[in-house]
This record gives C-alpha cells, sequence and structure tokens, in this order.
C-alpha cells in the first residue's frame, strides 16, 4: 500500500486541535482511497522555544526532511516576541526547503455566505500564487540610531529570476489548466525594478503558454476589483508581500479566515512542502473547543493533491466544504459544534461524498 | 474678502471635467461664506508632458509654490509608459512640497449603500493617514542583468524619524479631536526594521497623547478587519505602501473610487499641500461625461478645511454627499446626470445646505 508519511507541527494556540481534526479526515481519505499515513509529531512552537532559546534547529529541519509533506497548524503565542516564531519557524521552513510557491485559493463554497454583495460560488473561484521566499520576506536592512531622532530604517526587498520564474511556472500552468487566464499583480508604476522583472518573467513564461491570457493589475486596484468582480480573476500571480495581504482580502471574501487554506510548494521535489490554513494561533480562543478546524482540513486536502492522492484530495474538500456549509457561524460558542467533534464530521462525510459536488472537480486545487 | 490662490491641475482623461465639477461646489461655498477664489490653471500631465519630455519641470514647481493649494484631477494616459507621469507628477509633487501626511478618509455617506455586509453610516466612518513620501516610494534600487536569467531587482524602502514623526503626530492629533483611537498598521513581524521605527514613533508620540489610546494591526490582517469591523476603527495611521493599498479597500468599502477623496497635506505649511480624488483618469470615458464627481468635489472639501474654510468645508462635503445619496449609479451612463450638472447640483446644494445634516461637524475632515 502507498504510505506518506506526515510530519506534523500542531504548534500554538488552537494549531493542534485543528490540525488533529484535520488529519481524522485525511484517514479517512486514506480508508476510502486505498493509501496510508503515517504521522510523526514535531514538538516545536512556543513551548519549544521557550525552552530552548531556538524557533527551528538543523536537527528539526534535518528530521522534517525525511518526510513526504509537512501539515502545520498555527504558531505564535503571548509569551513571545511578536514575530520570532513566525519568522523563525514558518518563514524559516518555507526558505529551508525552497518552498518557493504559495497557493491560496479563493473560493466561495455553496452554502458559505461571503460578506460582499454579489458574490456567489458561481463567481468566486480563482487562486493567489505568491512568490514565498523573496521580495521585503528577505528580511534584509538595518536600522540605525534606533530610537533617535537620526534613526533611518531601511527593508531591503530583493527579487531573483529562478524563484519568480518558478512561481509564474506554476501559476501559468495551473491556469492552463483552469480557465486560462492570469494576472500579474504588483505596484510597478512605483516599485519600477522589482516590477520590471516581474512583468519581463511573465512576458518570457507566456510565451509557452500561449493557450493562456494574462494581464496586470496593480495592488492597491486589486483591492476593488477582487471584492468587487472576482469572477474576472482565474490565477493571480503576485509577490510575497503583495500576496499575503491579498490572500488575506481572497479569505475575506470567501467568508474568512476560518476558510483560508494554503499550500507552501516546493515546485522542483527537493524538500517536503508545508501546508496551514491562513489563520493564526488565536491564543484567545485555544483550548476552548472553538476553533473551527475547516481551514485546516482544506489544507490537509491540498497536501493530498501535492502528495498525488487527487481522488483523496477532492473528496476531503468537498466533506470539509459541505459540513462548512452546515455550521451556523465560523468560531465561537454558537458555531454548532466543537474542534474535535466537527473534525470526525468532516471525516465521515469523506467516506460517501460525491467530490464532483463541489463543482468541476478538473480545476480543483492544484 | 480672503482671497485663496488655488493651482488648479485638471491632468488627464475625467481629470479636467471632475476638477471642473468640483471647482463650481468651491465656488459656491465661497459665495455662501464669504470668501475670494483665485484660480490658475496648470497645463501639466500627458499632453504637456509629450511635447516638452518633461513631466513637472522646475519652472512649474516654483510657479505652483506660490499658491495657496493645489486641486489635481487625475493624471495618466495610454499614450504614456504607466508610472511616468504618476512619479514624475505625483509622487514628485508629494516630494517637492514636502506633503508627508496623505488624509483618507473612510466615510460611509447616508444613502450610499456598501458592497459589504454590515457596514453603514454608523459604524463608518475613519480616515487612513498615511506617510506620503517615504518608504518603497523613494524608489531607490536597482534591476542587475535585467532580462537574464542573472536578473536581481533590489528595492530599498526607507523610513526617517521626521517624515515618519509627523505623519503620527498628524494622526494622533486627530484621533484626539475625533474618536479618541489610533490603530498603527504595519508588518512589523516581517518588516523588523521600519517596523520598529514605526512603533517607536507611535510610542514616543502616544506620551504626548495620553487621551488617545492606540493599538497595532498587520497589514495583512486590516484585510479582515477594516471590511468586516470598520467601527473599530477611528484613525488608523500607516505607511506610504500599505496606506496606498489599505485606503482603496477603505474606497471599496465606502462605496467605490468615485467616493474616495485625499488630501496630500504639508503639515508644517512651507508648501502648498495637494488634494486629489484617488481614482485615476479613467481614459475609457473620458469626455463622455460620465464621471462622477463626487470624490473631486469632496477633496475640495478637504482643501477648503486646510485652508481654514471650515464652514465652506462642511457645507461643500454635505452638499457632495446629498447629490451622491441621489445618483443611481456611480459612473456610466445611466448614473442619473452628467459631470457638470453633478457638479452644477452640488454648487447649487451648498447655498443651502444644513453641514450638520451629515453628521457631528466636530469630527469631520481634518
Ligand atoms: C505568520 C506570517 C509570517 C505569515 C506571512 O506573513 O507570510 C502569514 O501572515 C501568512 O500569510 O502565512
Ligand atoms: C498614482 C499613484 C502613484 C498613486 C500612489 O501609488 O500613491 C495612487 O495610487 C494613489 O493612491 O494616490
Amino acid at each position: 500500500m502507498r504510505t506518506h508519511h506526515l510530519a506534523v507541527i500542531g504548534g500554538d494556540g488552537i494549531g493542534p486541535d485543528v490540525t488533529a481534526a484535520a488529519l481524522a479526515g485525511v484517514r479517512a481519505a486514506a480508508d476510502r482511497y486505498g493509501f496510508a499515513i503515517e504521522t510523526t509529531e514535531f514538538d516545536l512552537g512556543a513551548e519549544a522555544y521557550l525552552r530552548s532559546g531556538v524557533a527551528l534547529g538543523e536537527e528539526s529541519i534535518e528530521a522534517l526532511r525525511g518526510h513526504d509533506a509537512v501539515l502545520l497548524g498555527a504558531v505564535g503565542d503571548p509569551r513571545v516576541t511578536p514575530g520570532v516564531l513566525e519568522r523563525g519557524l514558518i518563514v524559516g521552513l518555507r526558505v529551508a526547503f525552497a518552498q518557493s510557491v504559495n497557493i491560496r485559493p479563493v473560493r466561495l463554497y455553496p452554502g458559505v455566505d461571503s460578506p460582499v454583495a454579489g458574490v456567489s460560488p458561481d463567481n468566486c473561484d480563482l487562486v493567489i500564487i505568491r512568490e514565498n521566499t523573496e521580495g521585503l520576506y528577505t528580511g534584509g536592512g538595518s536600522i540605525s540610531h534606533a530610537g533617535t531622532p537620526n534613526a533611518v530604517a531601511i527593508q531591503n526587498s530583493i527579487t531573483t529570476v529562478p524563484a519568480t520564474t518558478e512561481t509564474v511556472e506554476f501559476a501559468f500552468r495551473l491556469a492552463s489548466a483552469r480557465r486560462k487566464r492570469l494576472t500579474l499583480c504588483h505596484k510597478k508604476n512605483i516599485l519600477v525594478h522589482a516590477g520590471q522583472l516581474w512583468q519581463d518573467v511573465v512576458d518570457e513564461v507566456a510565451t509557452r503558454y500561449p493557450d493562456v491570457e494574462h494581464d496586470y493589475v496593480h495592488a492597491d486596484a486589486m483591492c476593488l476589483h477582487l471584492p468587487m468582480d472576482p469572477g474576472r480573476f482565474d490565477v493571480v500571480v503576485t509577490d510575497n508581500l503583495f500576496g499575503d495581504i491579498l490572500s488575506d482580502l481572497g479569505a475575506t471574501i470567501q467568508g474568512g479566515l476560518g476558510l483560508a487554506a494554503s499550500a507552501n510548494h516546493n515546485p522542483r521535489g527537493t524538500a517536503p512542502s508545508m501546508y496551514e490554513p491562513v489563520h493564526g494561533s488565536a491564543p484567545d480562543i485555544a483550548g476552548k473547543g472553538w476553533a473551527n478546524p475547516a481551514a485546516a482540513a482544506l489544507s490537509a486536502a491540498l497536501c493530498l493533491a501535492g502528495l498525488g492522492e487527487r481522488d483523496g484530495a477532492l473528496a476531503l474538500e468537498a466533506a470539509a466544504a459541505s459540513v462548512l456549509a452546515e455550521l451556523p457561524a465560523l468560531a465561537g460558542p454558537g458555531m454548532g459544534g466543537d474542534t474535535a467533534e466537527i473534525g470526525r464530521r468532516i471525516a465521515d462525510r469523506v467516506t460517501d461524498v460525491d467530490p464532483a459536488k463541489i463543482g468541476d472537480p478538473e480545476r480543483s486545487l492544484m
């Protein structure tokens, strides 16, 4: 039997609970489609950091590397300086494992309400493809004379051809398998150097995908077009920071962060890819059982797709979507169940859901 | 009689028409409140650039400098490389005139529908204060080996204490005159150097405004909080690029770019401030009379406020808001009038509107 070895980083706050719930769905998909899942839990996150002073050590990286994929819950804890775990662990793994492509589907599932008028399952099915290792996330820069009137802060954004090309190539391939439209989102009227490199790469890769139409929209203008006319977009390719911001806007449009899934994808297969919900560790509701595991389950569906388990991926996506449609609210005491119970409901649904129910399976996922 | 000398840059596309319509409202306010307006038209924009090869020459800068304020329509034309006029003229003037504070009210006027569920005039009245001259807009950087696989693009973001402090100081003063809440928006978990400088400046200025509460929200999270809970915000202070993006999101929430006004404010009074609608030149509808001049009129209201004409400013804002509420759509052939006619309607309304009608005048505008 095919066996996939998953590294599981539950992390902090609601992370472990939503991950456990998502894994119930993964196991159900394995049972239905005849593959096996083996998991190794990694003790990473705030506790480990507070104990060791290290967010992500070399041994952890090497141990994680031996797995087929990484499932991550969430990291972040009030006891740790904000940013330390996010940079050390999440951004650290994205870079260490060359996960240059971040995949963020923005899909309104039937039965879920968008807060934006006119957005419906018929016009809201797009994917944001975000470069995941470069731009301002390289973190280079300095602050001199901090705290004085002479302080100057410098942040450097670095954009290279290899990571940009991998991202754009992935985006075109995806668009070619979907509705054949790609939009580059940047702010090239101001970020002229980075913008030119992005546009050059898009124009070059486009020659290999003559079936895909492409256009360009500024990052600011996306805040108008994405909510008002999501049907205009199929695949949106963008840089790390714009992708960070716009995918949260996408999450709002699709019904909230409780629904937003992501894949940190290594397109060359040289190291495991990592799958995580877009939401954070939500320390305020940790341990209460109020967290909706849908985003974690949808991320796990992306994981199955990345592992080549297409049927299992579609069934898990469909199961999570159909449970979502039954929940009265996305989190909180009134959400109609607790995290583990909703995980069990998703797992039950995986065994008999018809994946075709949530739309054209040919263009779902990746 | 007090006389204000306005420099008028109609610019390109719909710019001249919406500016003319807005000026009708300004003149009506002058008549009602007993001041005089003198205008000098400046021939800047695409035509002038195509003729001279210069977007903004030294003589233009010096001539503009002699005025009390600048009203700008819009720039941008299909015949000019995108970005050239925007950087040369708009960003050029922001920097030349030390307009370090960009003021963008996000207000849903009664009678205008927000596309976002739950947003109402009662909970949508905030102001985004954007630093307007620095960050990635300094434009420093390079692209080496452009067009080759070795290309590397570098963009430098520069943040200094003087411009940041002017912006934050303005934001706190405004918050203190409004609902006494200030939110710093940045991405300090990733942009650690710039983020630290911003947070340091906010913490320092906060000591002088003990009446104002302040908190912090990441730029990505704002894409969730701003549409879902605008009532949580009073004054949002942020950097140049985040402000560019978030103020377009604000425009969406308040009913569209056709309603979004802005002031490019020189807080030291060392050069004129500049007032412009957030929308662009919309070349596709230029000359058709379909452009809604509301954003230009609301920007002109900010201009009157900046000139110390508080009553005139409030009357013009109220008049524009009340005409807006009557328009069936924001632009296009069905909008219920043409640009000039709507300008006349706003001007008529200025003469008898009750400014108190659009809410608490104490906390409107700046
Ligand atoms: C946690 C943080 C570092 C991360 C990011 O900025 O990429 C998050 O916002 C995301 O979108 O995955
Ligand atoms: C035209 C452009 C340079 C400008 C900006 O990026 O600041 C515009 O988008 C704005 O928001 O005023």
